[in-house]
């Protein structure tokens, strides 16, 4: 690799659409305001891989330049395994920060847990660095990402001068456009309904396509996804300690005979 | 399908190991001791999938049966893709319970997020199903079930009498062995350590096998897997809503400009 170590901040660029989008040129545009910038990501799509690991082939990494000016290694696993690799073999010196995106389609709401730009963001924090996801609603690769950049920018700045606790992510989205705004959120309650198209195939078999119809549960006027319906962008701090614990007050003294 | 409607509680079984793992049989087992019993699981082993969903090749399912007794469908897809496909196509009439497992290996502390057991089950809660994931903490495939057979019929008959509030689900650990206790606990924090061990290939191109070595960074005697230790079996509520309320309260008045 070659990230020489230098007296600014070492920003470590990843996402789950792999090298090749938009999004990844625009979020490594951003960082490099900041730091100096090295991307590692996988080398092909990987969207809606959640926190997949790769555990059965080995892992291979190859040196590519993103319009001849952000260096990095394009990685044959999944987001989560790309920033482990960096981490424990890529990278020379340890990263400041992590950003994962800009990822094209929204990772608000339940998103959230189907996506490998936020477990790319997940994988960082879990190895103790500050990481940030970066998303915009829109899935079009040539949607207008200024506003998602203005987000990026900010929360980065936020980040490197305040840090984040432990155990903590911050998940942004943004509408494409221009920016409007920014605000503290939290994670709708949503699922997906009506998920497949059933087809048959030539032979009479059947199968079936995801098609999933997004479906908010959510009435409150604070969530991600209300507030994105007002073209502002959300920042959602996010935790990968999943217990319920208010729950478990409630349930802690119940015998299980 | 074959799930024809009895008075008895009807529970969907999944896992990540596939339809060919002594676990499924296992737990189809004790779920069959409160009710009527279907199987849809992956075709193959999904582990470390996370919550992985496949979007980008169709999905298909076939018939089969466990041990000449319980039916179900194979599909090509991962635990959550099973869960997801039951409740849109495969399933005549909606499950009172799912249950995922038993995994052949720990889901407990940090394993929670790279499993595709407990995504299955979390899958299960989103579509609004009270749902829990059963693990051994051995890896052999022939390791003696017991303690999670009877940890998951204690957990089984607990949920279907008492339910479960919305968005939360079940994750139960035990060693191999015999029951000896089980005990609601919180999720450890932990992580996996020197993660990749690096080799040539014959043409002198470098690959990286994931190796991992867990890593404890919890000290309370409180956690899954400080109580596993003891022998005895664990059973965390988790949340799939990942918001960390506790910050956003803390820097909701802080600008991001």
């Amino acid at each position: 690799m070659n990230n020489s170590q230098t007296d600014k901040p070492f920003i470590l660029v990843s996402n789950d659409d792999g090298i090749f989008s938009p999004g990844i040129k625009a979020l490594a545009e951003v960082a490099a305001e900041f730091g100096d910038v090295y991307i590692v990501a996988p080398d092909r799509e990987q969207s809606a891989v959640g926190h997949a690991i790769t555990v059965q082939v080995p892992l291979r990494s190859s040196k590519f330049t993103v319009s001849d000016k952000f260096e990095g290694e394009a990685v044959n696993g999944t987001p989560a395994d790309c920033v482990k690799l960096a981490h424990g073999q890529l990278l020379d010196h340890k990263p400041d920060l992590i950003v994962s995106g800009i990822n094209h389609g929204s990772n608000a709401g339940i998103n959230v847990l189907y996506s490998g730009t936020v477990s790319a963001a997940t994988e960082g924090t879990i190895l103790g660095y500050p990481s940030i996801a970066v998303s915009c609603t829109d899935f079009d690769e040539n949607a207008n990402l200024n506003a998602c950049k203005e987000s990026a920018r900010r929360v980065i700045r936020f980040v490197l001068e305040k840090g984040l606790p432990k155990g903590i992510t911050l998940n942004v989205n943004a509408a494409s456009g221009e920016f409007k705004g920014i605000k503290w959120t939290r994670m709708a309650d949503s699922r997906y309904v009506e998920e497949y198209e059933g087809r048959k195939d030539p032979f009479n078999r059947a199968y079936y396509w995801l098609t999933g119809k997004f479906e908010l549960l959510d009435d409150g006027d604070d969530s991600d996804i209300h507030i994105l319906k007002n073209d502002v962008a959300s920042v959602t701090p996010i935790q990968y300690d999943l217990t319920a614990y208010d729950l478990l007050g409630d349930v802690e003294d119940e015998d299980l005979e």
